[in-house]
């Protein structure tokens, strides 16, 4: 609509009523278009903000990518669960990162943590000094970083599919977003310890994909395997996904997003390092979707889909810490064949050593993204150890993967652990066997269907979602007018 | 392709041939990269066109989420049907916005209508005072703006699913986009009486949503309910939706292409306005999910995804006229976490009324936008009653609201009645229960799943809807090519 | 994260380690930002390369849109497999437009084939005189043209579905990208013979789609049809695809990943260009899927959901080439009624003579490719007939659109018959029957509703996908597991 004839948006602080003082300070948005605190010409503010946002947007449909990979790869009794999971953690992860996660992130404070800037406070050079490299508006940053940390905090969900219960979910999920996930980032990104050792993750490899992946190995071990996963004589009995065209469709727009994640991470329209950083992030993702497919049509006779859609992922957490700093050929080789082998051994592996991880969330995103991470220490072209100048980033990039991980699993065991204690971490086994749909949320995710989900779906108890949802059971009177 | 080396389009006025004097008159585009008739700089031109248009794309994707949560939210039996109507009213709106839509709206002309620039004209200036305020070339404010209305008029489609004549549907969608909305739209962003009164709506939550909501109460009131929708005791039966994962994708789009409606309708790249709007939308949006989760598991005991969903949608109509002027505080509880909370009383009431809306737009979009407008008269940081402004802008606010429900029920009555007597607005009773795929399309949106349907599904007889279309009837031969 | 304070890319030489040089040259990526040699102002660089790379962004999600129509319109058992197809043939093309695709279609070189700059080499200006008229960097300039060949190559996936050998499909589609498409695309855009004679495809009616439709016209010829598509009678018996939600999802993503690929095909930010290309775009678009609804209805007594699906895709096919050359009311008429009822009738004229096309791509892409070129002779408004122009370009365009379609059937019937000779093209009649899921890749698309698929679906034998994939027959222990 006709109402800003001016482009920079003044704010007016202004007295705020009893219920907002409650919440949140009077709030004050100064213009950023700074870098440095120099201000920069008023065109690379308005492209460099433009590209930020529109980026962020495009990391933002990465949280649909999620839920279909996760909603596909599980089973059709599970499907409510699991995306109800996904859209509340997002939910949750914004209020928790305006809350307090961005300033834990990236506001001021010691070598550990940010103490200051909570609720996105506007002074962004004085209390994001970490951030003063963009020239961005801090609510922007704001926006960019949250898609982020939803990222971090949705990945989780997928390798506990199927057996969690719904509100330990909802505590753990907003707990990592709150706390564990902006730590991390602090070290690397917000001007803690990691990234004054020099350590480099581009776009979050270890930050975020690690991170994810870290806490789903602690989930998935602390909540023990699926019910059937492992027959009476120990042997892996694989549980397929249940929809894998919205599978397929998930890891498509993942890819799609990847391209918000990887080159808007120069946060500013720098015209080369895009072109770099997009030009890798194809590259590897389409290297480990091949090297995904071959390496599990070798070892299991068959050009199997969801490993080809989890090399591709591979390919993709393996670059994001790289994707600006190496040759397209290291691109393709490096960071998107040998990930792409990888992910597919690992899963072997986790399943073998009776990790049940529904999607290879774990394999993808822990062991990838800590694979992506090391290499880059390698393959750097000005710092990489095949490039001439010693072992000292390689080992710095070592130091960042081994003290993430055991950050992540100490906080997590710590944090899975707590609420196994007081809430309970896993559903009855009743309920697992009847589905979490019906049993968390009285639904069905294709309730026209039932009759045709084996007989220990969801189905027989016809437990339908109502498209308004009132009633919790109506399966007479559903019986009576479909009939 | 190698083809332009100047950066302006050149228009060279010519001879048409006769078919298209019929059409359209001889059109030259000029540039615009003014605002208020003064020229900008050439970055200024270049970035806000770029923003402004890959917004409207963004909004673009809005019409697949509206698809996917209308055919997930309805049954499998009537899928084909919605999915054709979400189809051909945007094709239809396209057309009906580019042929007066567009000059009624923005048009100079009265108080209540344009009269001027239809055919969508070139000079943008002259013909088009309302917006002057913009530097963006007329053809993509037009397209930023069809956009809009086609989300108005797809709003429509959800409330009336199941039972609608396709026909009918056509007909009133056609004029809707053609004369209703653009009148509502001419009154506060074409330069009519309400903007000039000072009401404000940033992005729509009147103009676009609460249109689509209000004609939306009207359909659903001519129409009646669904067959089965209430029980022989009077009782609400719920009807669930089919396919869940699909409707969960289509808020997550539709929340995707809100980054393109709020901060594009900045129509500007405005660094602050941009940033402000698009963190008030992810946060009213997450905390509407949260509400709308709560809301429904206080009162019906259970996690319900249907209201999760519609809690987000609820709170993302909310903030849409108010992300510009509020601070976030304000959009996470008054815009997210209120509507949120209003959106699932607001179904269970229609429901309890008898007026059957399967998909709940009613709710989401009339009434929460109507709830965003009134709020923005207490939140406003300038303007708002909470700010000690007075009332004034309140009751603006209140008066646009009320009048513009009044309008869309008068208009909505009128149209649906003169449809009713003349063409008739409802399928028959045996079409209603064998579905409006099989019995309008001659399809079924999941043929190889028909045994699968329930004994009243589309099933029975098979009728497979061709890749390639051709016989209306060939169940015999599909039998025998299946068998 | 904090890494880049310069705004450009500095690429330093170094010395690569032994695997690297087998695989490619050192390479050091210069700044573009250059027009003909000039260099462009920093923000038109800035502007240029962000909005060509967001393009290109949105033309990767047509790999989805494809996919999601490809598998909504073929068969369940058959999904698994036309999905690999969509994901590896991107991933190949990927590597192949990498490697030696993109030098040959806009390396210097002769009027038939660019022989530089394999292994996208830096030097934009000097090795790709033929894309010296934009300002992008050469990586971004090699993703947008990326995502060009990726659809051509996965339009032939579509009319080949159902019934081809997964291996033969990756081998062919390979030797596409890698060769062939860029063979065309080097006559037109690349400095060769047709543009040299004047030819214009503004974003590739013909090179991009009507490559894609004329293999896949040669393919499906040398395949034959589907057992089943013809009876004993030999009349034609449709066979309907398995889910029309996720096709009519494929359409919406299609058309939205269509404004990136007209509107972006200007590399540049020029406002008035872009402003007319999405208007167009969109135009033709609507009309086709309003003409295509009509069409069908009146042929078959039903609006048809697939014939109005592709109607919407032969508008956008055929406004391709034109839509930054024509008006509005030509875009409608001419560039979107007509195809959108030529595609219909092309549908029943290839049905009749025996081509089978599961989804209609050889009519949509091949035809109004050549439809939408061929009328740019007619329309454009400065050389086209009707404008004054005389004939000349008409007949340029024509000769075109023949040389084209009689190079890509001479290239494609040597493929096919080379690869059917070699490794066979069709898998076997079982294989066929039983599904190419449970056949090729031992899975199934939806195995929790196995038993609902008719008596030759994939079902019986349970055979699926695991959401981990290891053994390929587990059909026992699933068995076991679910009772």
């Amino acid at each position: 609509m006709k109402i800003r004839r001016n482009r920079e948006f003044r704010w007016t602080p202004a007295l705020l009523g009893a219920a907002a003082m409650l919440t949140a300070p009077a709030l004050s948005w100064a213009l950023d278009g700074k870098v440095d605190g120099e201000p920069v010409s008023e065109a690379q503010f308005w492209v460099d903000t433009i590209w930020t946002i529109l980026a962020g947007i495009l990391v933002f449909l990465m949280q649909a990518g999620f839920a279909m990979v996760e909603a596909g790869f599980t089973r059709a009794k599970n499907a409510v669960n699991i995306l109800m999971k996904n859209l509340l953690d997002f939910s949750m992860a914004s209020i928790a990162f305006w809350i307090v996660g961005f300033g834990i992130m990236f506001g001021n404070g010691n070598a550990f943590f940010g103490t200051t800037g909570f609720f996105v406070a506007p002074e962004t050079g004085e209390l994001y000094e970490s951030l003063a490299w963009t020239s961005v508006p801090t609510l922007t940053a704001w926006f960019f970083q949250l898609v982020f940390a939803g990222t971090a905090a949705t990945i989780v969900s997928g390798a506990m599919a199927e057996r969690t219960k719904f509100t330990s979910y909802l505590a753990y999920s907003f707990v990592i977003v709150l706390i564990f996930y902006p730590m991390v980032g602090h070290w690397i990104w917000g001007g803690g310890w990691l990234g004054e050792m020099g350590m480099l993750d581009f776009a979050g490899s270890t930050v975020v994909h690690s991170v994810g992946g870290w806490f789903a190995l602690a989930g998935a071990m602390i909540l023990g395997p699926r019910i059937g996963k492992y027959g009476r004589d120990g042997k892996v009995r694989p549980i397929p996904g249940h929809n894998l065209p919205i599978a397929t469709l998930g890891v498509f727009i993942l890819w799609f997003g990847w391209f918000g994640f990887n080159p808007g991470s120069t946060m500013a329209a720098a015209p080369n390092d895009i072109s770099l950083t997009a030009a890798n992030t194809n590259l590897a993702a389409a290297a480990g979707a091949i090297a995904g497919t071959i390496t599990a049509w070798v070892l299991f006779g068959k050009p199997e889909i969801s490993m080809a859609l989890n090399g591709a992922l591979a390919g993709l957490v393996a670059i994001t810490c790289s994707c600006a700093f190496v040759e397209p050929w290291a691109a393709v080789v490096f960071f998107g064949l040998l990930p792409g082998a990888v992910v597919v051994l690992s899963v072997v592996m986790f399943d073998r050593i009776g990790v049940d991880d529904p999607v290879g969330a774990i394999s993808v995103h822990g062991v990838c993204g800590a694979l992506g991470t090391v290499l880059l220490g390698l393959f750097h072209t000005e710092q990489g150890l095949l490039y001439g100048s010693g072992a000292g980033f390689l080992t710095t990039q070592l130091i960042g993967v081994v003290a993430v991980f055991a950050f992540c699993m100490v906080a997590g065991f710590a944090l899975f652990g707590t609420i196994k204690a007081v809430m309970g971490l896993r559903v009855t086994r009743d309920e697992e066997l009847e589905g979490l749909d019906l049993a968390e949320h009285g639904a069905a995710a294709y309730p026209d269907f039932q009759g045709a989900i084996g007989s220990s779906g969801v189905g027989g108890a016809l437990g339908g979602s109502s498209g308004t949802g009132r009633e919790a059971t109506y399966a007479a009177s559903m019986r009576a007018e479909t009939a």
